[in-house]
C-alpha cells in the first residue's frame, strides 16, 4: 500500500484518517488540498509530508502556468503558494527542507527557463526527493538494526506514534529498523503506544505490523510504564519531527514522558530519523515551535464524546526530549552519539561536503 | 448528585459509563445486578464499590431470606453470595474489606439472632458504612489541604483517574483535597490526565470538577511530562486501590508513570486514601494482583474501533508505584511519611486500638 502517488497531473493520498477501518485515497488537484490533507494529517509522518509539499508545487505550478501574468509575476505567485504550504504545520522542519530545496533549485533553475517549462523540471524534483527518501529509509534501517542486534538476544521493542512506512516513502524510521530487526531473526515483540489523542500508533503502527506478520501488542499510553517495570522492553525507537544542533529531538506528544521512563528503567532510547530532521539554525530544543492542536481532538474521538464539551484542555501536537535521554540517533549515514554536538557536526561536514 | 443511594429495598447507582453524556441511575434490586455494575465499572473507585458491595449484601440476604431452608443453610448461603460479591474486582482491597467487616458483625451477631431478622441490621451497617466514608473523605481532605497549603502559593495539581466523589461516599479521597484546597483559596488549576482506556479522568473527573466551579484542564495522559517540564504542575495527588505494609500503592493504569515522572521533575507526589485501602497481609506491591481487562477496551472506546480488532492487546487495569516515588499517604488520620514501614504501622496501631 503505497501513502503517496503522483498520477500525471494529481497526487494520490491514502487518507491515514481513515486508517484502519476505512482504505481510501484522496485525489488532489489542487495544491490546498495538499495543504488541507497535511493540516488534517491526512498525510502525517516528517518525511511523508516532505513529499507530499514537493508534489504539492507541481499542482502549485499547473495553476499558476495558465495564469494570465508576466514572468516574474509567475515566480512570485509561486513563491507565495510554496510559502502557504510551507505554514501548513510548524513543527516538523522536513516539510520546510523539502520546499526550501525545490524553490532554491527553482531559483538558479529560472535563469535559463521560462515558467512555462517548469513542470518536467518539478516532477523529477519531487520524484528524486521521494526516491532519495526510499533509499535513506533502507539506510537508516540498516544502520539501526546492526546496532541493535549487537545486544545478541530477541528485542521487546516499544516504539511511541507512527514513524513506518505510512510517515515516510519507505520503510519508515523506526519502523523500518524494526522491519531490519524482523529480517534478521533479532525481533521478538513490538509495544506500540497508542499515542493519543489520534491515535497513529493503535491505527497506523499497529496496521502496517499486522500486514507484515510482524508481532505487535497495543497499550494505552499510560502502560509503558508497567511494561518497562515489568522488564517488557529491551529498547525504545522512536522517530523525530525536529532536531537541534544539540541533539534535542521534537517528536509526537508523548515521546517525552517515555524517554524519562526508559532512563528510569536503564532502557537505550532511540531516535531514528533522516539527515533533512536536523535544524542547524536551533540549538536548544526549547526554540522549537510546538504545534498547538485543537481541544476537541481531546474532548471527542472520532465525532464520540469523551468528555465535557466545556472543559478547557491542553493539547501540544509534540514535545522535546532533551539530549542527556538519548542513547542514539540513527540516520542513513550511522547512529550518532553522545557528545551530539559533535557528533551532528562531524554529520553535517559529511553531507554538506 | 449522589452516586450511590439505598431505596428500600432498591440499590440506586448512578451509572458512571455514561457520564458525561447521559445521567442516568440503575435500580439494582438484585445483588447480582450489584456484582455486574461493579464489575462493568458502572460503580468504580475503591471506597464506592466498599460502599456499593455493603449495600449489595441487603439484596443478597433478602433473596436467601424467602427461600425454603434451614437457618444454617441460609448463613451458608448468605456467604456463598458474599464471596461471589468480594471476588468481581480483585485489586482494590476496599471491596473486600467491606464485605469482611460486614460478615465478621454477623457472625457474632447470629448468635443471638434469626436469620428473618437480618435486614434492619445490614442495612445499618451498609449505613455506617456509608457515613463513615463521608466522614474520613472530609478528614482526608481537611490533612491533605494543610500539608499542601504550607506551599504557601496557589498550586497547580495534576491528578490522574478518578477520586472524587463519583468514587467514594464523600467529597472524595484526591479530589477532597482539592475541593478542600478551593476552599482555602490555595487552588490555581487542576490538571487532569484523560485515563485511558476507560477516560474516567476526561469523563469524571472534569465533569465534578466543572460542576463544583474548580478549575480544571484536561490533557490526553502522555501529555503529563510534557505538562512537567513546562513547569506547569507543583503537585501531584491520586487515590489508591491498595496499599501494603511498606507502603506501595496499587492504583488506576497509569499513576506509576505519573509518580516517576513527578520524581524526576522533583514534584511532590501524594497518595490519599482512607485506613480501609491498607492490605496488611501484603508487605510488597508486587505481590498484589492486578486485574488484565478485556483487550476490546483497549481497541474500541464506546464502540468506536480504534485499531485493528486482530492487534493483540495489554490491559492491566492497574499499576504498583513502589514506596520511593511517594512523598506522603494522606489518610482520615493525618499524612504518613517515610519511612512508611513505621508510619504505617504507627496508624494500624493507632486505628486498631
Amino acid at each position: 500500500m503505497k501513502s503517496i502517488e503522483w498520477q500525471q497531473g494529481a497526487l494520490v493520498l491514502l487518507d491515514q484518517t481513515k486508517l484502519p477501518k476505512e482504505i481510501e485515497y484522496l485525489h488532489c488537484t489542487d495544491w490546498r488540498e495538499v495543504a488541507e490533507a497535511i493540516k488534517m494529517l491526512r498525510v502525517r509522518g516528517a518525511p511523508a509530508i516532505g513529499v507530499a509539499a514537493a508534489y504539492g508545487l507541481i499542482l502549485a505550478a499547473l495553476e499558476v502556468d495558465v495564469r494570465e501574468a508576466s514572468e516574474a509575476e509567475k515566480f512570485d505567485l509561486f513563491h507565495g503558494f510554496a510559502t502557504e504550504l510551507k505554514e501548513t504545520r510548524p513543527t516538523a522542519i522536513n516539510l520546510a527542507w523539502a520546499i526550501d530545496r525545490v524553490e532554491k533549485e527553482v531559483l538558479s533553475w529560472k535563469e535559463k527557463h521560462a515558467f512555462s517549462e517548469i513542470i518536467p523540471f518539478l516532477v523529477s524534483l519531487a520524484t528524486e526527493i521521494e526516491a532519495e527518501d526510499k533509499e535513506l529509509n533502507d539506510n537508516i534501517a540498516f544502520h539501526g538494526a546492526e546496532e541493535l542486534k549487537k545486544e545478541n538476544k530477541k528485542l521487546r521493542i516499544l516504539t511511541h506514534c507512527n514513524a513506518g512506512a505510512l510517515a515516510t516513502a519507505g520503510v519508515g524510521t523506526a519502523l523500518g529498523v524494526i522491519r531490519k530487526l524482523f529480517e534478521y531473526d533479532a525481533l521478538e515483540q513490538v509495544y506500540a503506544d497508542e499515542t493519543r489523542p489520534l491515535l497513529q500508533g493503535a491505527r497506523l503502527t499497529a496496521f502496517e505490523l499486522l500486514e507484515d506478520g510482524i508481532p505487535v501488542t497495543l497499550m494505552t499510553d499510560n502502560m509503558a510504564a508497567y511494561a518497562m517495570q515489568q522488564g517488557l522492553i529491551d529498547a525504545v525507537i522512536v522517530g523525530a519531527d525536529r532536531i537541534t544542533t544539540e541533539g534535542d529531538v521534537a517528536n509526537k506528544i508523548g515521546t517525552y514522558g517515555v524517554a524519562v521512563l526508559a532512563k528510569a528503567h536503564h532502557i537505550p532510547f532511540y531516535v531514528a530519523a533522516p539527515y533533512s530532521t536536523f535544524d542547524f539554525t536551533l540549538k536548544e530544543g526549547k526554540d522549537i515551535p510546538i504545534e498547538m492542536r485543537d481541544p476537541n481532538e481531546v474532548r471527542t474521538l472520532y465525532g464520540v464524546q469523551t468528555a465535557p464539551l466545556e472543559v478547557s484542555v491542553l493539547n501540544p501536537a509534540f514535545d522535546v526530549t532533551p539530549h542527556a535521554y538519548i542513547t542514539g540517533i540513527i540516520t542513513e549515514k550511522g547512529v550518532l552519539k553522545a557528545p551530539f554536538t559533535e557528533s551532528i557536526k562531524h554529520l553535517q561536514e559529511l553531507v554538506e561536503d
